[in-house]
């Protein structure tokens, strides 16, 4: 059994920690070190009892113990999908680990260990742990950046719209004895999970904001198994939720009441690429970093990226529709996509899956699939058109004077940098003043002065040389222009990750402050901005009030700060955010979906029309309603 | 009534043409000049007595008479829509109409003409021919070049798939005096067409393949009265057919039956364009190549262009999800289309005409109706996100030894290129002699050999001295590496147009040695050629098979070209290439669609669930089916 120890800690519990702590190196020495395959230098050796300290903290949720060489039992050999631990230029730590949650402590034991001073490794006779870190922060894109032996204090969670409280639906049926007999006749046995403690991970959102009490979790090797599933559940009206890495932002991944979990996480296999078209046909449950790395040395890259990618899955990108970073450049998944296998409610498997660029027989059902969020179908399988690796980048860090030189930055960006623009950022001077506040080690690049805007600009292309000098002709005109007001161009990656270090730790600043009511909008460029002053007007000193985001998409991040969480504060929030954002014709969910969050939101951006079109094809794929209730469409529309 | 006259000739009639001459040139008098627009320069007045010896020309069709100012009925004060005639840098004329169709002979007077020597305008005080062709070529591409006073004869038809007998639906109704008098009601009276001359050119596709048998053309102005229209006749059980431009080639946009023909070319207004995000909204009737034309003064481009846009109209791009020349660069409409609004077959307006790049509420419908081919319902306004207009455009034409080399090359094309690549055509030494032969004035820029293979790469950017560097020093690489045995670099506009007029003309060169079976696939990229050469070897001596195509997209346009239309070699063709391109889990149709031509043979293509899932969303948004009846899917599926 090569899974982690996972302990809920009650206060300070440390003798409960060091036992396990014992346990754990007793049973890891007796495991061969043959398995052991390093996949990146570690840090020095740190030692157990600074562990003490952390124990004392009342904020700390519980610890996570793992070995280097672990292999979760929802992974495969080889995948080292716990804990694979990489240090980052900068002194921070990525992990990959779906066991990781806010408020964990991690510690992992490992054989072997880098000396720094010859840069190579040593093997050690025993297990001992190699690094320490505590996660910490509040979005899922920095919870895989951990910073070693540190600890953030998490002071409040962050809020969007409160979940509302839903009744179970009387007319799914109770899980039973004879169900699960049923599925461990269709599954291996220990696929069929009813361990609490693992059913307690997948049961919360890992913001742990949502929180289900299912009593099954199924983890299917194949489309076949999915589908037996299904069938038994749809006949036996038994509410399934899907869940991939469970990193979502709208609680879309975990139960609301019991329903049974389905975990691709065992469907990670690679089925073929086309290195001559870049078409990768994958099973669901890979996960998107394990894509990204399998493609980069073949020369290709995953057309999304975000940072969720060390344990989110492409099933679940798909089934959220996932923007990220790659977005401006490489556009939507609804492009990008080319195939997809889907098991329905019914058990009936839909074979989707062409690799074909071109396709005109008959509707294009695949789009159906494509952020509907696990509703309509289970994506099982999954085609994709990966664009070319391409060798050169560059980033920009730019000032401007107000909102109307960053459009037309924008306007002038896409025309002179055309083809080699992947990036272009956008936060107002409130951000930059936050970030500047309250992250360590994180200073400005444009130091004479604060500026009410901040824009980076981010350029891919084939030519490192040519690509440098066509921004920097570029950034010289748009100054003499008047557009920016001070800039700096990055001189090699350490600059480059210090400067997107700012633009995403605005997130990770943005929960130190209190409490944090998050607004993910689509907005046409003209209205970009207003809500942010509408707001601060609206909200006076009660609230800091930040704007940012992915201006080149016209994906604005709004978050509302204030000292702890208030439902006075949220009432003059909400609605009003909505109905402005509905007014301008904007979005209220730009790329998070709307999960269980915002289902009854909807109506915000969406006609009553094109609404109940949507729950007319729930009713005609899934008429018993099992898959993924209470999240997406209102349950008013189903009376 | 600024409409043109559209003459079926019965063979030579020679004194009906002549009076028809005489009637419209008087007629045409009497109209006021002060509507004169000259769109582009005319080329020297020619003389009405040229035509006699058309006249005389067995396969002529019939004669159009138009006005250089002329206004179609169905088009707007200030769109010139009949017949715009531009001349083309090599000689040929573009002319742009609805009216014109193969076989048919052209005739435009003017009252203005330009004097060759002075390049100044002169104006005439009558009304003078100023310009004569005869509308000759066999695809909807070539039919906008016409060769101004030149004949071919078109010796036979092209088939792919022989259109099947069906019988008509005796569900619906038949139309009766009632629903024209209350079409008055809700129209404007002259939008309620039943001239025969117009219904008969609306009755058949551009081929001359399909024909129905409609009583009646209706031109709505706006989305209300799409509605209106809609809800009577579902009402009614009175089937109708949308039609576009007419430019398919799958008999998609011509009744059947009887079905009542609604089309939009009114409904062809510019509602907005978000200046920084080149965001365009318009309507369904806009003309493919008005929208090129308005957004390239603006500095955008669309991202799809295609060989018909002088006719197409962007509701039935969508609707038949076309491919065109942009794809490999910009992608499928599925990704560059953001919003629609849609009637359905009820008369209900569904509003998805979103102007966002990100928006995750709910289901994405739209893309049900984008390549549905009208059979779901019928897009009325459309949102489309524009690239900027690049100004530095290179093409090379180059020579291959074998596929494999064309592959690699596609390759390391896509590595160096990146960015800037924007075509990658194919053609085969058989497509390369054929345009040689048969083709008046083309010669192969690589005179030295015939190649066994010939490739098009164009590059398209922001930096002309930059790109075309680029380009070279990628070429030579190439042919260092011997994947290149020759190749040209176009010097300046003439030969760019000239290597474009091979790959172009392939499929004009084609219909001239005889009957012509025209196969539209999509081969995964290593069994692209395999299917010319299996059908070169099947077939022997009897047929000539050509290959050619997007290679960069994996589209392949196999001909088969026979001295005349034989059942027997067809029954050697189908089904083998379609069984062909299942098993080896292509597309039967790339970019056509299936139209009535195919809607039996989507089983090579889909998997039985998912075209009864197909079926059951027919059902669901038009339960009475009266939307395009016949086509895309197979009738037997709804017994």
């Amino acid at each position: 059994m090569l899974q982690p120890v996972r302990l809920p800690l009650a206060s300070a519990d440390l003798s409960l920690f060091q036992n396990a702590v014992a346990a754990y190196v007793a049973t890891g020495s007796a495991i061969s070190s043959s398995t052991f395959k390093p996949t990146a230098p570690l840090l020095p050796l740190r030692r157990v009892p600074d562990l003490r300290t952390h124990c004392h903290d009342p904020s700390l949720q519980g610890i996570v113990l793992g070995r280097e060489d672990a292999v979760e039992e929802t992974g495969s050999p080889g995948h080292p999908a716990v804990l694979r631990v990489t240090p980052l230029p900068d002194g921070r730590m990525r992990c990959i680990s779906k066991w990781l949650q806010v408020g964990y402590l991690g510690l992992v034991f490992c054989k072997s260990v880098m000396d720094p001073r010859l840069g190579s490794y040593s093997k050690l006779n025993t297990w001992r742990p190699c690094c320490m870190f505590r996660v910490s922060v509040g979005t899922p894109q920095a919870s895989n950046y951990l910073n070693l032996g540190k600890t953030y204090a998490i002071k409040q969670r962050s809020f969007g719209s409160a979940a509302t409280d839903i009744p179970r639906n009387p007319a799914f049926s109770k899980l039973n004895a004879d169900d699960i007999s049923y599925f461990r006749t269709i599954l291996d046995e220990r696929n069929v999970v009813e361990d609490e403690d693992r059913l307690s991970a997948a049961n919360v959102d890992w913001m742990r904001k949502y929180q289900g009490s299912s009593k099954l979790l199924l983890l299917p090797k194949s489309s076949q198994e999915v589908s037996k599933i299904l069938h038994h559940c749809n006949s036996r009206k038994l509410a399934v939720v899907p869940q991939g890495g469970n990193t979502g932002l709208v609680g879309g991944s975990v139960p609301v009441h019991d329903e049974v979990i389905i975990n691709l996480a065992l469907m990670d296999k690679i089925v073929s690429l086309d290195k001559i078209n870049g078409i990768l046909v994958c099973e669901a449950g890979c996960i998107l970093e394990n894509l990204s790395l399998f493609l980069e040395n073949e020369g290709f890259i995953m057309p999304l990226d975000l940072g969720a990618k060390g344990s989110c899955q492409i099933g679940g990108n798909i089934s959220t529709n996932a923007g990220g970073l790659r977005f401006l450049r490489y556009g939507s998944l609804h492009g990008t996509i080319l195939g997809l296998e889907v098991v329905l409610a019914n058990g009936t498997i839909l074979d989707m899956l062409g690799t074909l660029r071109k396709d005109n027989t008959g509707y294009d059902l695949k789009h159906l699939f494509i952020g509907s969020e696990g509703s309509l179908g289970i994506v099982t399988k999954v085609s994709v058109l990966t664009p070319p690796k391409l060798m050169s980048t560059n980033l920009a860090f730019l000032a401007c004077k107000d909102f109307t030189s960053c459009q037309k930055l924008l306007l002038e960006a896409k025309r002179a940098l055309g083809e080699v623009l992947s990036a272009f950022e956008f936060m107002d001077s409130h951000s930059m003043d936050l970030v500047l506040s309250h992250l360590d080690g994180v200073r400005t690049p444009l130091p004479s002065s604060l500026y009410n805007f901040y824009i980076l600009i981010e350029t891919t292309g084939s030519d490192e040389t040519y690509d440098k000098t066509k921004l920097e002709a570029f950034l010289l005109r748009s100054m003499e222009e008047g557009l920016i007001l001070d800039g700096v161009v990055a001189q090699d990656i350490n600059q480059s990750s210090s400067f997107w270090r700012i633009r995403e730790g605005i997130s990770e600043a943005s929960i130190k402050v209190g409490a944090v009511y998050k607004y993910d909008l689509s907005l046409p460029i003209d209205q970009f901005y207003g809500i942010v002053e509408e707001m601060r007007n609206r909200l006076g000193e009660v609230a800091k009030v930040i704007g940012y985001g992915h201006l080149g998409d016209g994906n604005l991040h709004l978050n509302i700060m204030t000292a702890r969480y208030d439902s006075d504060i949220l009432a003059q929030i909400e609605p009003y955010v909505y109905e402005w954002t509905s007014k301008h014709k904007g979005s209220i969910s730009a790329e998070h979906g709307l999960g269980l969050m915002k289902a009854n939101k909807i109506h915000y951006s969406k006609s009553p029309e094109t609404v109940q079109l949507m729950v007319d094809i729930k009713k005609l794929l899934d008429p018993n309603r099992i898959l993924n209730p209470y999240k997406v469409l209102p349950q008013s529309c189903f009376n």
